[in-house]
């Protein structure tokens, strides 16, 4: 639970970045990441001193990154929370998959993060890009009304109740195979270098770009890259663009 | 999970009352029930309205008890929540263990209710005779620091949670959201087109394959491809023959 991140995206109330750090520190995490907040020094502020309660410790070493994308770079799996539906981005799971995913994973040494969006208007369609998943939480579809602090707290609490789970099927003897996933900076730029290849190829018009790379990525994120694969696609994109 | 009531027993505060009919709303449920509230007329504060949010139908309804034991009175089920060790008490479950009791007893029928004690002192000794069981919510043992609307909030999660899975199982014949997958065929198909395509631009050298193609189409099957998304791999497979 400990190796877990959390990640806060353009949070604008300083109290609640104090609210989620207690929340993390109670469900036994302590790596809270700020990305954009709109007051890069909230973790200093009085209100969000406040409501940590005694969770001061997670909140003075939470660390700052200008933007969204950075701050999510370094992970193998990140789990964007959203309650909207959405057409197209990554595959959509629910919180008790997602932590059972985030469990494995990290279990295996992989980097692990769930990202939250701001207080009003959740996570925007760019965030969406450094994400794995999307998650989102059952709830009463006629009144969905979790704010940011109650969203990371359900979230941990699955967490850990997904942590305690595997834990107990391991003490059975069990042994999953290793794999080693791609990171969501490599399938970015992996990424960036299809769209080029598409582009050489006549495939995509880049006037009219009709969400092509859209389809393309959500379809990579269901198979869940893995390190070599991107190689194997970048040097798909690299003869179409030599073919040009 | 509007069957299941979620009793508050000595609340101090009328804010955490408004914040609980949010939390047992945002879930699905309607039944809340003061149990020797510190003020009797909490729920018309206005600090219990406005946090409350839209929830203030739910804080509205909620009836009012002179004693634990008698909000409890005419249910077959109470699970209170401790999180201190006892000697003597109830049986003590954990809470995703409680919460498929609750579920399983509430589809039969039967009355369920789950009851929190005062913001500081949590439920005394007296009120565990109104239990059936005592409930834990699993915590970092050093700082297990849940406020009183953040453990219902959690049961409340943990019971539609619950709810779904007895539901599910109930459901044998479950249907999940419709994707047209594609057939066997026509993803074979579609990988003869990719491989042409890949020769086209310089990629695969037919002398020498080194399994290329195996690797592609295991990325493709663990995504597993929708019938559209064969048509759209097709389609780059065809602009790559055609630059040849």
């Amino acid at each position: 639970m400990k190796k877990i991140s959390w990640i806060l995206a353009k949070t604008s109330l300083e109290a609640n970045v104090g609210a989620a750090a207690r929340a993390i520190k109670t469900m036994g995490s302590e790596r809270l990441l700020l990305a954009a907040p709109k007051n890069p020094l909230a973790q200093e502020h009085p209100e969000a001193i406040a409501l940590s309660s005694g969770a001061d410790d997670v909140l003075k070493a939470a660390k700052v990154f200008s933007s969204v994308s950075e701050a999510c770079g370094s992970f193998g799996w990140v789990f964007g929370l959203t309650s909207r539906d959405r057409e197209f981005g990554p595959p959509a799971i629910s919180l008790p998959e997602a932590a059972q995913l985030a469990a494995t994973a990290s279990s295996r040494g992989e980097k692990v993060a769930f990202l939250f969006g701001a207080e009003r208007t959740g996570l925007e369609n760019e965030d969406f890009s450094s994400c794995t998943h999307r998650v989102w939480i059952d709830a009463n579809p006629d009144y969905p009304s979790l704010n940011l602090a109650q969203a990371v707290m359900v979230c941990a609490y699955e967490m850990r109740r997904a942590m305690a789970t595997l834990e107990e099927s391991n003490d059975v003897g069990h042994q999953s195979t290793k794999v080693e996933r791609a990171s969501q900076a490599a399938i970015e730029s992996a990424m960036d270098h299809w769209k080029e290849g598409l582009i050489a190829v006549g495939y995509l018009d880049p006037d009219h770009p009709k969400k092509l790379m859209e389809r393309i990525r959500a379809l990579f994120d269901r198979a869940g890259l893995q390190k070599e694969e991107v190689d194997l696609i970048r040097g798909i994109a690299k003869q179409m663009i030599l073919k040009k």
